[in-house]
Protein backbone atom coordinates (compact mmCIF):
# COMPACT_ATOMS: atom_id res chain seq x y z
CA UNK A 1 0.00 0.00 0.00
CA UNK A 2 1.08 3.63 -0.53
CA UNK A 3 -0.10 6.57 1.64
CA UNK A 4 0.09 9.68 0.11
CA UNK A 5 0.32 12.62 1.89
CA UNK A 6 1.94 14.33 4.64
CA UNK A 7 1.81 14.34 8.67
CA UNK A 8 0.75 17.77 9.32
CA UNK A 9 -2.83 17.14 7.26
CA UNK A 10 -4.45 15.69 10.75
CA UNK A 11 -6.60 13.67 7.81
CA UNK A 12 -3.04 11.82 6.34
CA UNK A 13 -1.66 11.50 9.84
CA UNK A 14 -4.73 9.64 11.54
CA UNK A 15 -4.30 7.00 8.48
CA UNK A 16 -0.67 6.90 9.39
CA UNK A 17 -1.24 5.99 12.77
CA UNK A 18 -3.86 3.52 11.86
CA UNK A 19 -1.58 1.85 9.60
CA UNK A 20 1.28 1.91 12.47
CA UNK A 21 -0.71 0.19 15.15
CA UNK A 22 -2.19 -2.07 13.05
CA UNK A 23 1.05 -3.26 11.87
CA UNK A 24 0.21 -3.13 8.74
CA UNK A 25 3.07 -2.30 5.90
CA UNK A 26 3.09 0.64 3.56
CA UNK A 27 5.21 3.33 1.56
CA UNK A 28 4.56 6.80 2.32
CA UNK A 29 4.61 9.43 -0.19
CA UNK A 30 4.86 13.04 1.44
CA UNK A 31 2.97 15.14 -1.45
CA UNK A 32 1.70 18.22 -0.94
CA UNK A 33 -1.89 18.54 -1.89
CA UNK A 34 -0.97 21.98 -3.63
CA UNK A 35 2.70 21.77 -4.65
CA UNK A 36 2.25 18.13 -5.97
CA UNK A 37 -1.01 18.08 -7.02
CA UNK A 38 0.12 16.97 -10.38
CA UNK A 39 1.62 13.79 -8.91
CA UNK A 40 -1.32 13.01 -6.42
CA UNK A 41 -3.74 13.76 -9.79
CA UNK A 42 -2.22 10.46 -11.45
CA UNK A 43 -3.91 8.43 -8.67
CA UNK A 44 -6.49 10.42 -7.58
CA UNK A 45 -8.64 12.82 -9.42
CA UNK A 46 -9.66 14.87 -6.22
CA UNK A 47 -5.97 15.71 -5.92
CA UNK A 48 -6.77 14.96 -2.07
CA UNK A 49 -4.72 13.67 1.30
CA UNK A 50 -4.75 11.45 2.62
CA UNK A 51 -5.13 8.96 -0.60
CA UNK A 52 -4.60 5.42 -0.27
CA UNK A 53 -3.04 3.16 -3.28
CA UNK A 54 -4.40 -0.67 -2.37
CA UNK A 55 -1.89 -3.47 -3.34
CA UNK A 56 -4.45 -4.05 -6.76
CA UNK A 57 -4.14 -0.29 -7.73
CA UNK A 58 -7.69 0.55 -6.05
CA UNK A 59 -7.59 3.94 -4.58
CA UNK A 60 -9.21 5.47 -1.81
CA UNK A 61 -10.08 8.96 -0.68
CA UNK A 62 -11.68 10.34 2.22
CA UNK A 63 -9.84 8.90 6.16
CA UNK A 64 -13.37 7.71 7.48
CA UNK A 65 -13.61 5.63 4.11
CA UNK A 66 -10.01 4.70 4.64
CA UNK A 67 -10.12 3.74 7.69
CA UNK A 68 -13.75 1.99 7.37
CA UNK A 69 -11.74 -0.72 4.76
CA UNK A 70 -8.40 -1.24 6.55
CA UNK A 71 -10.89 -1.54 9.48
CA UNK A 72 -12.53 -4.22 7.69
CA UNK A 73 -9.61 -6.89 6.60
CA UNK A 74 -7.82 -6.39 9.93
CA UNK A 75 -8.22 -8.63 12.96
CA UNK A 76 -11.15 -7.81 14.85
CA UNK A 77 -9.19 -7.46 18.08
CA UNK A 78 -7.53 -5.29 16.06
CA UNK A 79 -9.87 -2.63 14.44
CA UNK A 80 -9.65 0.64 15.80
CA UNK A 81 -13.64 1.58 16.13
CA UNK A 82 -16.26 -1.10 17.17
CA UNK A 83 -17.95 -3.38 14.22
CA UNK A 84 -21.26 -3.49 15.69
CA UNK A 85 -24.00 -1.17 16.77
CA UNK A 86 -24.81 0.64 19.14
CA UNK A 87 -20.87 0.87 20.05
CA UNK A 88 -20.14 1.86 16.58
CA UNK A 89 -21.79 5.09 15.85
CA UNK A 90 -21.25 6.17 19.24
CA UNK A 91 -17.34 5.70 18.59
CA UNK A 92 -17.55 7.32 15.35
CA UNK A 93 -19.82 10.23 16.20
CA UNK A 94 -16.65 11.56 18.31
CA UNK A 95 -14.44 10.90 15.25
CA UNK A 96 -16.83 13.03 12.96
CA UNK A 97 -16.90 16.08 15.47
CA UNK A 98 -12.72 16.04 15.74
CA UNK A 99 -12.66 15.81 11.80
CA UNK A 100 -15.04 18.13 11.58
CA UNK A 101 -13.17 20.38 13.74
CA UNK A 102 -10.39 19.09 11.68
CA UNK A 103 -11.57 20.52 8.27
CA UNK A 104 -12.62 24.06 9.98
CA UNK A 105 -9.16 24.62 10.64
CA UNK A 106 -7.96 23.62 7.44
CA UNK A 107 -10.83 26.01 5.99
CA UNK A 108 -9.63 28.72 8.18
CA UNK A 109 -6.23 28.63 7.33
CA UNK A 110 -6.88 28.41 3.68
CA UNK A 111 -8.83 30.86 3.81
CA UNK A 112 -6.73 33.69 5.56
CA UNK A 113 -3.29 32.12 3.19
CA UNK A 114 -5.39 32.55 -0.40
CA UNK A 115 -7.39 36.20 0.36
CA UNK A 116 -6.28 39.57 0.86
CA UNK A 117 -9.25 40.29 2.30
CA UNK A 118 -10.46 37.87 4.16
CA UNK A 119 -14.14 37.18 4.55
CA UNK A 120 -15.58 37.78 8.02
CA UNK A 121 -18.75 36.07 8.04
CA UNK A 122 -16.62 32.61 7.09
CA UNK A 123 -13.72 33.26 9.65
CA UNK A 124 -16.32 34.16 12.37
CA UNK A 125 -18.30 31.34 11.49
CA UNK A 126 -15.49 28.76 11.52
CA UNK A 127 -14.16 30.27 14.92
CA UNK A 128 -17.57 29.30 15.78
CA UNK A 129 -17.92 25.87 14.94
CA UNK A 130 -14.07 24.91 15.92
CA UNK A 131 -14.70 26.55 19.59
CA UNK A 132 -18.58 25.03 19.92
CA UNK A 133 -16.72 21.67 18.88
CA UNK A 134 -13.83 21.84 21.16
CA UNK A 135 -16.16 22.31 24.29
CA UNK A 136 -18.24 19.26 23.12
CA UNK A 137 -14.75 17.28 23.00
CA UNK A 138 -13.54 18.46 25.61
CA UNK A 139 -16.95 17.25 28.07
CA UNK A 140 -16.62 14.11 26.95
CA UNK A 141 -12.76 13.65 27.59
CA UNK A 142 -13.29 15.20 30.31
CA UNK A 143 -15.78 12.88 32.21
CA UNK A 144 -13.51 9.63 30.73
CA UNK A 145 -11.01 10.41 33.51
CA UNK A 146 -7.91 10.03 31.57
CA UNK A 147 -9.50 7.23 29.61
CA UNK A 148 -10.34 6.58 26.13
CA UNK A 149 -13.81 6.63 24.29
CA UNK A 150 -14.68 2.84 23.71
CA UNK A 151 -11.98 1.46 26.08
CA UNK A 152 -8.72 1.01 24.16
CA UNK A 153 -7.38 3.67 21.84
CA UNK A 154 -9.58 3.68 18.76
CA UNK A 155 -10.33 6.14 15.88
CA UNK A 156 -11.74 8.42 17.52
CA UNK A 157 -9.10 9.33 20.18
CA UNK A 158 -6.48 9.86 17.24
CA UNK A 159 -8.71 11.70 15.39
CA UNK A 160 -9.02 14.13 18.48
CA UNK A 161 -5.49 14.00 19.06
CA UNK A 162 -4.40 14.53 15.32
CA UNK A 163 -7.12 16.96 14.97
CA UNK A 164 -5.60 18.93 18.57
CA UNK A 165 -2.00 18.71 17.51
CA UNK A 166 -2.72 20.85 13.66
CA UNK A 167 -5.23 23.18 15.72
CA UNK A 168 -2.29 24.17 17.61
CA UNK A 169 0.22 24.55 15.25
CA UNK A 170 -1.76 26.20 12.29
CA UNK A 171 -3.36 28.52 14.25
CA UNK A 172 -1.44 29.38 17.37
CA UNK A 173 -2.76 31.33 19.83
CA UNK A 174 -6.07 30.59 18.18
CA UNK A 175 -7.64 28.82 20.75
CA UNK A 176 -7.48 29.41 24.80
CA UNK A 177 -5.46 26.08 25.45
CA UNK A 178 -6.75 26.52 29.77
CA UNK A 179 -10.23 26.46 28.68
CA UNK A 180 -9.38 22.29 27.41
CA UNK A 181 -7.80 20.74 30.26
CA UNK A 182 -8.87 17.49 29.18
CA UNK A 183 -7.71 17.36 25.19
CA UNK A 184 -4.42 19.41 26.87
CA UNK A 185 -3.89 16.05 28.22
CA UNK A 186 -5.78 13.72 25.75
CA UNK A 187 -3.06 15.23 23.32
CA UNK A 188 -0.05 14.90 25.57
CA UNK A 189 -0.83 11.39 26.36
CA UNK A 190 -0.93 10.23 22.62
CA UNK A 191 1.81 12.62 21.37
CA UNK A 192 3.56 9.95 23.85
CA UNK A 193 2.96 7.06 21.81
CA UNK A 194 5.45 5.36 19.77
CA UNK A 195 3.22 5.71 16.63
CA UNK A 196 2.56 9.18 17.40
CA UNK A 197 6.19 10.30 17.55
CA UNK A 198 7.08 7.83 14.58
CA UNK A 199 3.87 9.54 12.08
CA UNK A 200 4.04 13.18 13.05
CA UNK A 201 5.26 16.25 10.99
CA UNK A 202 5.33 19.84 12.41
CA UNK A 203 2.91 22.12 10.70
CA UNK A 204 4.35 24.10 7.49
CA UNK A 205 2.16 26.55 5.99
CA UNK A 206 2.76 25.90 1.85
CA UNK A 207 4.27 28.99 0.18
CA UNK B 1 -35.53 10.61 13.97
CA UNK B 2 -35.05 14.20 13.11
CA UNK B 3 -32.90 15.11 9.78
CA UNK B 4 -31.70 18.91 9.82
CA UNK B 5 -30.60 20.70 6.42
CA UNK B 6 -32.21 21.38 3.07
CA UNK B 7 -32.43 19.29 0.33
CA UNK B 8 -30.42 21.57 -2.27
CA UNK B 9 -27.15 20.00 -0.15
CA UNK B 10 -26.37 17.10 -2.29
CA UNK B 11 -25.15 15.39 1.60
CA UNK B 12 -28.76 16.18 2.84
CA UNK B 13 -30.18 14.51 0.00
CA UNK B 14 -28.35 11.80 -0.06
CA UNK B 15 -29.64 10.33 3.88
CA UNK B 16 -32.96 12.11 2.79
CA UNK B 17 -33.21 9.52 0.16
CA UNK B 18 -31.54 6.78 1.82
CA UNK B 19 -34.12 7.00 5.24
CA UNK B 20 -36.78 7.22 2.41
CA UNK B 21 -35.47 3.97 0.75
CA UNK B 22 -35.14 2.58 3.90
CA UNK B 23 -38.67 2.89 4.98
CA UNK B 24 -37.72 4.80 8.16
CA UNK B 25 -39.86 7.57 9.42
CA UNK B 26 -38.13 10.61 10.32
CA UNK B 27 -39.00 14.34 10.76
CA UNK B 28 -37.62 16.75 8.75
CA UNK B 29 -36.41 20.49 9.68
CA UNK B 30 -35.05 22.17 5.93
CA UNK B 31 -32.35 24.30 8.04
CA UNK B 32 -30.09 26.51 6.44
CA UNK B 33 -26.44 25.90 7.76
CA UNK B 34 -26.08 29.95 7.41
CA UNK B 35 -29.12 31.61 8.04
CA UNK B 36 -30.41 28.88 10.89
CA UNK B 37 -26.72 28.06 12.31
CA UNK B 38 -28.29 29.23 15.73
CA UNK B 39 -30.98 26.33 15.54
CA UNK B 40 -28.51 23.90 14.36
CA UNK B 41 -25.92 24.82 17.13
CA UNK B 42 -27.85 23.60 20.04
CA UNK B 43 -28.20 19.93 18.60
CA UNK B 44 -24.10 20.27 16.42
CA UNK B 45 -22.09 22.41 16.97
CA UNK B 46 -19.94 22.27 13.80
CA UNK B 47 -23.80 23.90 12.68
CA UNK B 48 -23.22 21.48 9.08
CA UNK B 49 -25.90 19.61 7.50
CA UNK B 50 -26.80 16.93 7.53
CA UNK B 51 -27.04 16.74 10.86
CA UNK B 52 -29.20 13.24 12.26
CA UNK B 53 -31.10 13.54 15.34
CA UNK B 54 -31.92 10.09 16.73
CA UNK B 55 -34.79 8.94 19.14
CA UNK B 56 -31.94 8.77 22.21
CA UNK B 57 -31.31 12.17 21.34
CA UNK B 58 -27.42 11.22 19.88
CA UNK B 59 -26.54 13.62 17.42
CA UNK B 60 -24.71 12.03 14.14
CA UNK B 61 -23.20 14.40 11.42
CA UNK B 62 -20.80 13.82 8.04
CA UNK B 63 -23.08 11.68 5.69
CA UNK B 64 -20.80 8.72 5.59
CA UNK B 65 -21.17 8.40 9.18
CA UNK B 66 -24.64 8.70 8.83
CA UNK B 67 -25.39 6.16 6.39
CA UNK B 68 -23.09 3.82 7.82
CA UNK B 69 -24.86 3.78 11.11
CA UNK B 70 -28.40 3.36 9.13
CA UNK B 71 -27.02 0.61 7.05
CA UNK B 72 -25.89 -1.09 10.14
CA UNK B 73 -29.41 -1.05 12.00
CA UNK B 74 -31.37 -2.08 8.83
CA UNK B 75 -32.68 -5.81 7.31
CA UNK B 76 -29.02 -6.62 5.52
CA UNK B 77 -31.42 -6.92 2.28
CA UNK B 78 -32.05 -3.02 2.88
CA UNK B 79 -28.87 -2.27 3.42
CA UNK B 80 -27.79 0.22 0.64
CA UNK B 81 -24.03 -0.69 0.41
CA UNK B 82 -22.19 -3.98 0.58
CA UNK B 83 -21.34 -5.08 4.41
CA UNK B 84 -18.33 -7.49 3.51
CA UNK B 85 -14.76 -6.95 1.80
CA UNK B 86 -13.84 -6.62 -1.08
CA UNK B 87 -17.30 -5.33 -2.58
CA UNK B 88 -17.62 -2.68 0.49
CA UNK B 89 -14.47 -0.62 -0.62
CA UNK B 90 -15.71 -0.98 -4.22
CA UNK B 91 -19.08 0.49 -3.69
CA UNK B 92 -17.75 3.46 -0.87
CA UNK B 93 -14.67 4.24 -3.29
CA UNK B 94 -17.49 5.48 -5.72
CA UNK B 95 -19.89 7.24 -3.14
CA UNK B 96 -16.06 9.17 -2.06
CA UNK B 97 -15.29 10.26 -5.03
CA UNK B 98 -19.04 11.64 -5.77
CA UNK B 99 -18.90 13.14 -2.02
CA UNK B 100 -15.69 14.96 -3.08
CA UNK B 101 -16.62 16.07 -5.88
CA UNK B 102 -19.90 17.66 -4.36
CA UNK B 103 -17.53 19.02 -1.77
CA UNK B 104 -15.45 20.84 -4.35
CA UNK B 105 -18.56 22.13 -5.85
CA UNK B 106 -19.63 23.33 -2.76
CA UNK B 107 -16.79 25.20 -1.99
CA UNK B 108 -16.62 26.52 -5.61
CA UNK B 109 -20.07 27.96 -4.42
CA UNK B 110 -18.98 29.44 -1.33
CA UNK B 111 -15.32 31.21 -2.83
CA UNK B 112 -17.61 33.15 -5.38
CA UNK B 113 -20.36 34.41 -2.94
CA UNK B 114 -18.39 35.16 0.28
CA UNK B 115 -15.33 36.97 -1.99
CA UNK B 116 -15.38 40.18 -3.69
CA UNK B 117 -11.61 39.65 -4.69
CA UNK B 118 -11.86 35.53 -5.54
CA UNK B 119 -8.84 33.02 -5.36
CA UNK B 120 -8.18 32.43 -9.13
CA UNK B 121 -5.72 29.42 -7.54
CA UNK B 122 -8.65 28.29 -5.65
CA UNK B 123 -11.46 28.34 -8.22
CA UNK B 124 -8.98 27.04 -10.97
CA UNK B 125 -8.20 23.79 -8.45
CA UNK B 126 -11.73 23.52 -7.47
CA UNK B 127 -12.54 23.20 -11.04
CA UNK B 128 -9.60 21.06 -12.16
CA UNK B 129 -11.10 18.14 -9.15
CA UNK B 130 -14.56 18.52 -10.23
CA UNK B 131 -13.88 17.62 -14.16
CA UNK B 132 -11.06 15.11 -13.26
CA UNK B 133 -13.46 13.50 -10.88
CA UNK B 134 -16.58 13.38 -13.43
CA UNK B 135 -14.16 12.17 -16.14
CA UNK B 136 -13.69 8.98 -13.82
CA UNK B 137 -17.36 8.59 -12.57
CA UNK B 138 -17.91 9.06 -16.38
CA UNK B 139 -16.09 6.06 -17.21
CA UNK B 140 -17.87 4.44 -14.31
CA UNK B 141 -20.98 4.87 -15.20
CA UNK B 142 -20.39 4.11 -18.77
CA UNK B 143 -18.72 1.01 -18.34
CA UNK B 144 -22.26 0.13 -16.20
CA UNK B 145 -24.55 0.20 -19.15
CA UNK B 146 -27.25 1.88 -17.68
CA UNK B 147 -27.03 -0.29 -14.25
CA UNK B 148 -25.58 0.64 -10.82
CA UNK B 149 -21.98 -0.12 -9.11
CA UNK B 150 -23.28 -2.85 -6.97
CA UNK B 151 -26.28 -4.11 -8.76
CA UNK B 152 -29.28 -2.61 -7.20
CA UNK B 153 -29.23 1.14 -6.33
CA UNK B 154 -26.84 2.11 -3.63
CA UNK B 155 -25.47 4.58 -1.76
CA UNK B 156 -23.04 5.30 -4.20
CA UNK B 157 -25.44 6.00 -7.27
CA UNK B 158 -27.00 8.04 -4.70
CA UNK B 159 -24.36 9.90 -3.83
CA UNK B 160 -23.46 10.44 -7.91
CA UNK B 161 -27.03 11.54 -8.77
CA UNK B 162 -27.50 14.54 -6.12
CA UNK B 163 -23.68 15.28 -6.59
CA UNK B 164 -24.62 15.90 -10.32
CA UNK B 165 -28.04 18.21 -9.62
CA UNK B 166 -26.48 20.18 -7.18
CA UNK B 167 -23.68 20.74 -9.84
CA UNK B 168 -25.99 21.65 -12.83
CA UNK B 169 -28.06 23.91 -10.44
CA UNK B 170 -25.53 25.81 -8.48
CA UNK B 171 -23.01 26.16 -11.22
CA UNK B 172 -24.98 26.29 -14.14
CA UNK B 173 -23.05 26.41 -17.55
CA UNK B 174 -19.73 25.43 -15.53
CA UNK B 175 -19.79 21.90 -17.19
CA UNK B 176 -19.70 20.96 -20.39
CA UNK B 177 -22.60 17.99 -19.66
CA UNK B 178 -22.54 16.70 -23.47
CA UNK B 179 -18.87 15.28 -22.37
CA UNK B 180 -20.72 12.93 -19.35
CA UNK B 181 -24.07 11.09 -21.29
CA UNK B 182 -23.47 8.18 -18.47
CA UNK B 183 -23.78 10.56 -15.89
CA UNK B 184 -26.90 12.71 -17.64
CA UNK B 185 -28.11 9.51 -18.49
CA UNK B 186 -27.91 8.11 -14.30
CA UNK B 187 -29.69 11.41 -13.43
CA UNK B 188 -32.29 10.93 -15.40
CA UNK B 189 -33.02 7.69 -14.37
CA UNK B 190 -32.67 8.73 -10.76
CA UNK B 191 -34.49 11.67 -10.87
CA UNK B 192 -37.25 9.64 -11.93
CA UNK B 193 -37.76 7.31 -8.81
CA UNK B 194 -40.38 8.81 -6.52
CA UNK B 195 -37.72 8.97 -3.42
CA UNK B 196 -35.93 11.48 -5.75
CA UNK B 197 -38.75 13.28 -6.46
CA UNK B 198 -39.88 13.43 -2.87
CA UNK B 199 -36.45 14.28 -1.38
CA UNK B 200 -35.69 17.12 -3.31
CA UNK B 201 -35.23 21.33 -3.16
CA UNK B 202 -34.67 23.23 -6.12
CA UNK B 203 -30.65 24.81 -5.32
CA UNK B 204 -31.36 28.36 -3.83
CA UNK B 205 -27.97 30.54 -3.51
CA UNK B 206 -28.37 32.06 0.18
CA UNK B 207 -28.72 35.77 0.41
Amino acid sequence: MILIGQYDSPFVRRVGIALTLYGMAFEHRPWSSFGDADKIRTYNPLTRVPTLVLDDGTVLSDSHLILDYLDGIVAPATALAPRSEPERHSHLRIAGLATGCADKAVSLFYEKVLHKETSDLWLQRCAAQINGTLVMLEATYGGLNGGYVSGALGHADIATGCMWRFLIEAHPGFIDVACYPALVALSARLEALPAFQTIAQRFIAPA
